[in-house]
């Protein structure tokens, strides 16, 4: 992985219906133009006879420039009739945070991104509370704050949409932020907004999952991050995991010990997502991990 | 365990409005009779205000015989206004094992308690199908088939009572037992009857669980063992695992793991319960494992 | 996975020095003779510059019959300096088991046949006791028995030697076998005998693993499949896996805990193994699950 | 938790010779005083017939004041020959982190005890390098840097002994800190000094767990928690996890992977023993949790 990342690589997503000669047409592509495929991973979902790609190649010897991949590539793809992307290593995404008063998911973030694990920028943390502005800081991060009241979101939404385009935001993580989304706002991001949300899902969706596993006297808890749709609590999966628990464990305990998988849950979820790991199919996702 | 298996032992479970010296008048009754103490487990539910014990002692000094036992302990019992029981280690549980067409669940029980795992006598295995009559026979259990039609389920449940009755039954398996049992059958096995549900209970509650799970996306399966109440899918739960899946699972993959997670679930919770190490308070379930 | 068990396909797994072009070359190969890839997967390590592919394809429409895709592929591998092998799915692994006292795996591995988990054959069991008979007959594989005496060990194993080539035996799996095998004995079957040792590798090699395992007071237990060398259990791990436990566990219930952990994890290595998902490189192993 | 947190209550925590009667006349104690229970654990070792006690009750009523408790009760104790302390809650213990460079560990403790998890004072933090001082800054804890070379060793010890000292440091957390103590340093705070070692011992013991693991092979990476005694890495376990790795994973992936989870087992040790849950008896521990 070190290494890799020094030196310069495309990555290149696709999904189309399947069909013969898939792997062997794009593997040509890339040998006949100098790549050394370093990653490739491909799934074939047999009852939907769809074809899903991801390929990793060094582009030191590469006879196309990395600002012309994608028009070279773009004929193969029409001819597929593909969903696709390719993103070179070096134009690192750029993202956005969303919190509320919780810092366990955004500390989680911001310290993994100090130590190098994630190749992209965060650009800014926007907030409906300003009490984790210090936090920001702390890691140079800059920090708006967006007062929401019933009769202002469409507005704040808004100024939120033109701040995230001015800075070019290619990926949204809502680090436990307690504000349902427009379906406006969704769509500006399609699969671009990760979200984590403190159950496993399908079960305990909507708000206090904590209170309902506690009152339903569940032996494991759970946290699932997922991309996020109109529908709440219903997108795309990404990652889920669980922690077991006993009688012992007070609702307290429970939110303590949620604590723990929510960050770690959410944190993968984005390096996943992040290192172009993840393809969304309908409601499902394809995580080549 | 296997020394304390030998050796005669008592195993009082109670639950009562918790108080001071409850620990102290039981450990003393247990004392002051030559009992020495092997395991205590104690719990208290603060907010419920409620306390519950699980004690085990050795017999061998005690100067109260077996039979006379529970006679002797009642008024204490009855002064706590308690829920209580209290088993001798050789009086063994008498459990039946419902079972349909599927085999793990009930090959896992039978071999467990061929390398006596379990301290209990397995009576007999009821069933709605034939196909697991040899299977039965193999580890010397009576197998009984109730043939199960729409029109005739009250009455045989009947028959199945009437059987249970006579066996001195204490305790019903359903190792995927593709029957709802009725009210009027539940009613008499209160706390007594062990289900296995095929998903993370409370997500994907009823039939086929793992097609909901395949549908949804979802990346872990589960397992949940519970009792049975009357409302199905919603007793309290004794057990609860789960397996991460990918999207490279398919439905047939999801039943091949998820009868793995069944039935070592399954069996988990028979353990925990034939050791009387299960209390139900509500819909919830103090585990003292 | 169901429907492609009825179609004929081919799986190859490859490794050779990484260079360009590889996949290319491959998929090419497939594609131009009307194979259609079902799943690849690929590895390149990076440090050792070595790489590792598994593919697997649809034979329906192939232009080359089954019995001559060997002699067809064999010009590349040559020119690519690689190891390799194909397999078509309808030629089944030949599969011997051997034993000593313990039934667990055994009665894992065989009911697992049962359900038809195992593309493969199970032709017999070899054990140097006689208690496990009346269980591979139940499952209708023959037995036989070889007695091992001190003085007696390198002629017997010439024997089994001479039954396993006999019958034409692919795999060889040590289903808890209390026996160490002669390098003679290994040699014959490289990277073709999986055992099963009961500790977390390299911790606790040798006898006794729960035994050092409790007296070491550790809060984990586990198990380890490798394939066996001549170094005993220093051999390429396939899988691991560990079980928590606490205090309260005695030496019986490690050894009771640990039962369960190196039934699934054998189990599981097999499955690997017996689909051709195991590639071996030095002490290491490429698992593409 | 949160409410029993704000009551004052003592913590019991014992171990001597096995027989009858001493959950009797402990609890007795208790009660008589005005005590009332709210937890109770207890743990009989029948090979060592050795008897392990944890007991907290509410001293809201209770009939000694805090400061003569442990006077009160020395007679009981001294009868018994038994290991035992008595802690009250509201004296919470002194705690010094000893680190190097790598941050992880220290971070996790920090923010964990900022957001109230851990009943305890963290006093200070000291490194043989600087380059931690920002980060305990920001938690407001002091920081001393002692520089080691190979000559100033034994002294230096003697000035970080007299500091603990003047601080009266209840316990020391090893924080991944890269220096070996004095068996002397070590004798001054028996079973008060916790490390956190990165496999999981006793595989891997010494330095350079992951590349030793990398090398080896494995399918699981761990990280132990463990009492500081004269033999490294040899004293009682108090925690220990593992986390699944594959062939994908470089060693950088071991070291970012394991990061992870020498932070959670290290975090759960300290809170299991801050709590007073941990009973040391010989080189193992009973942790009640």
């Amino acid at each position: 992985m070190d290494s890799s990342e020094q030196r310069l690589t495309a990555t290149l997503l696709l999904s189309c219906a399947d069909r013969r000669g898939l792997v062997s047409r794009i593997a040509t592509f890339v040998f006949e133009r100098g790549g050394n495929i370093l990653e490739l991973n491909e799934h074939v979902d047999s009852g939907e006879r769809q074809f899903f790609l991801r390929i990793v190649w060094d582009m030191a010897d590469f006879s196309i420039g990395p600002d012309d991949l994608p028009a070279a590539f773009a004929p193969m793809a029409k001819d597929l009739d593909a969903d696709w992307k390719v993103r070179l290593n070096h134009r690192k995404q750029r993202v956005a945070i969303f919190v509320s008063n919780a810092d366990h998911c955004l500390l989680e973030i911001l310290w993994r991104h100090s130590l190098g694990e994630y190749n992209a920028d965060i650009c800014l943390v926007i907030s409906n509370h300003e009490s984790l502005a210090p936090l920001s800081a702390r890691y140079n991060v800059p920090f708006h704050h967006f007062d929401m009241t019933p009769g202002n979101k469409s507005q704040q939404e808004e100024h939120e949409l033109a701040l995230l385009k001015r800075e070019k935001i290619d990926t949204i993580v809502l680090a436990r932020y307690m504000q349902v989304l427009s379906s406006r706002f969704v769509d500006s991001y399609p699969a671009g907004i990760i979200n984590i949300h403190h159950s496993f899902l399908p079960a305990f969706a909507g708000s206090n999952p904590y209170r309902q596993a506690f009152e339903r006297g569940v032996k494991i808890i759970g946290a699932t991050s997922h991309y996020v749709t109109k529908d709440l609590d219903e997108g795309p999966i990404i990652q889920q995991d669980i922690v077991h628990i006993t009688h012992r464990d007070t609702l307290g305990d429970l939110i303590r010990k949620g604590r723990d998988l929510e960050r770690l849950v959410l944190a993968r979820a984005c390096r996943l997502h992040l290192e172009d790991r993840v393809l969304v199919h309908g409601r499902k996702t394809i995580v080549f991990d």
